[in-house]
């Protein structure tokens, strides 16, 4: 039943964006990285994708339900505690002093430092961390959303230390796991649990509400291996200004708040970026990307070659177990 | 009755801050520009300069003389109506497109575009401009802080547009007044007045609380025209992380919010930044240094020329009076 909900429209993204039809090998539902702008359109799949009578059977209300469609995010202050939390703090302070982390593939460095800026695949590092992804009240309302069951795309932990933490241009992250991993269809959602006290200053996560509900195509083709350049600076894959503004002026922005231990669930299409850390406290969130076993991936549609296992995991699509 | 305030404590600031008191022509009570690290001390001046006798002659009550003392700042909620806004707002517009503006020196463009993003001197070139620095209500809030007749050290527009507005550094403006442009102590005041409504996300002024009550020197000469440089990115007079650290940790970090028309009104050095914006609405604020007439400019501390009158102005140091 895959993709069951997709209109069969087959377009030839190589076609300079003319708009024209062709019948290709290539089926591709949102073109993006073209060589002309083009205009946005509304989102094919669902937000909740399970269906309105079975809607109440998981942990999310009605009202939750209906936040999560209409905004593209919810936000949970205090999910879990700050005891909850102290052993994750713990480990992450233990990965600084980690020298063969350090040299892994999947761990990127402050530039100019020893420091560890982001480590990816954790759940693949750590047993706790693995633990945590399984956590049945967080598993529960993904799968709630999806309705089916999920595994893990992408894990990650960000560091972004007081004063010299950089922030993050707009994008959605579906646009790129479409166009560079392969990712067919919307039925996918991010975790973001901070490590650290969140507040104004020190670079929160910041989210368009209601700007899931549209795809907006991106200008500029791919290079291979884009990811290296765009890890530290993402330029490919940012929306342009018109747009941008179309979807502030409509939604505004927000930046939710709270203690270590809260979270935010956000949709794979919801417009997100992040500003630097001006302040001395360093931010440091962690990060659980929830896909659809029905939404698996398949060649990434720029054209270029899989990126690393790290950053779009193809190598276990088995559905998560609660712990 | 000049400087009748400060200890008469002669130090050689040329001596690599060996701490050692030299008898010599240059008299620095706020050493800064440093060749290493030196120990933050504590103002030398007082905050509200009124005798508490008659500290509750002007428009300001004790509480908010209170709060300026406390903190460094005074927060003002649509201190003008947008309805009186609107006459400024649609020169500023107007001045965009005046080609013999650009030419001026102290007009700053944005790199690589013909757009504005700093005017200086703004109340010699308008007329409407001028009258603001001198209504009566603000004229007299500065008159009672500073408690003597003031003039305009330095005045500007800053534009801000939606995505492009970059940040600023953290800084004591008195920092920078006084080693690059000579002024010996800490009598003045800055007012802030937001054009456009202010927001969490398009870059508002951060200030550090409190940061007013000490003198942090800095490490770093200054090199001739660095104005030139530290106007577009400050890197010269940024305190220490640790000195930075310490009076978060201490005050926090405040940044007031509005609509169009509000204002704040912060101490000479009180720690202040912003952020980049990255939302789509444009954030301009206009800027009016108001000195005490008992703290005029001497030779630059730190030894170069003076900087160009757009900056640090020497022309007229005639008390201003309230139209």
């Amino acid at each position: 039943m895959k993709n069951m909900h997709y209109i069969h429209m087959l377009l030839d993204t190589n076609m300079e964006n003319t708009g024209e039809l062709l019948m290709t090998h290539t089926q591709d539902l949102f073109p993006t990285r073209l060589e002309r702008e083009a205009n946005m359109f509304e989102r094919l799949d669902p937000v909740i994708h399970t269906p309105e009578s079975r809607a109440t059977d998981g942990p999310l209300s009605r009202d939750r339900l209906r936040e999560f469609d209409d905004k593209g995010f919810l936000f949970f202050d205090s999910f879990f505690s700050r005891d909850e939390m102290d052993g994750f703090i713990q480990e992450l302070a233990e990965y600084q002093q980690n020298q063969a982390l350090k040299q892994e593939e999947g761990t990127i460095l402050e530039p100019g430092t020893e420091e560890i800026r982001t480590i990816f695949g954790i759940h693949e590092i750590s047993d706790r961390f693995d633990r945590l992804t399984r956590e049945p009240r967080l598993l529960k309302m993904v799968q709630q959303i999806l309705d089916s069951d999920v595994y893990i795309h992408q894990s990650r932990i960000n560091y972004k230390p007081g004063f010299k933490g950089k922030g993050f241009n707009w994008h959605s992250d579906f646009e790129t796991w479409h166009s560079e991993d392969g990712m067919p269809g919307m039925r996918c959602v991010s975790c973001s649990i901070v490590m650290t006290d969140n507040n104004e200053f020190n670079g929160p996560l910041m989210l368009i509400p209601g700007s899931h509900r549209n795809f907006i195509p991106c200008v500029g083709q791919t290079p291979e291996n884009n990811y290296r350049e765009s890890l530290k600076n993402q330029t490919l894959g940012v929306p342009g200004e018109q747009d941008l503004k179309r979807m502030m002026d409509r939604g505004f922005i927000e930046a939710p708040k709270g203690p270590a231990g809260s979270m935010i669930m956000f949709e794979c299409n919801t417009l997100h970026g992040s500003n630097s850390n001006m302040s001395c406290w360093p931010r440091s969130n962690l990060f659980f990307v929830y896909n659809s076993v029905e939404n698996t991936l398949e060649e990434p549609y720029c054209g270029n070659r899989p990126r690393p296992q790290f950053l779009a995991n193809r190598r276990s699509w088995a559905p998560l177990k609660p712990v």
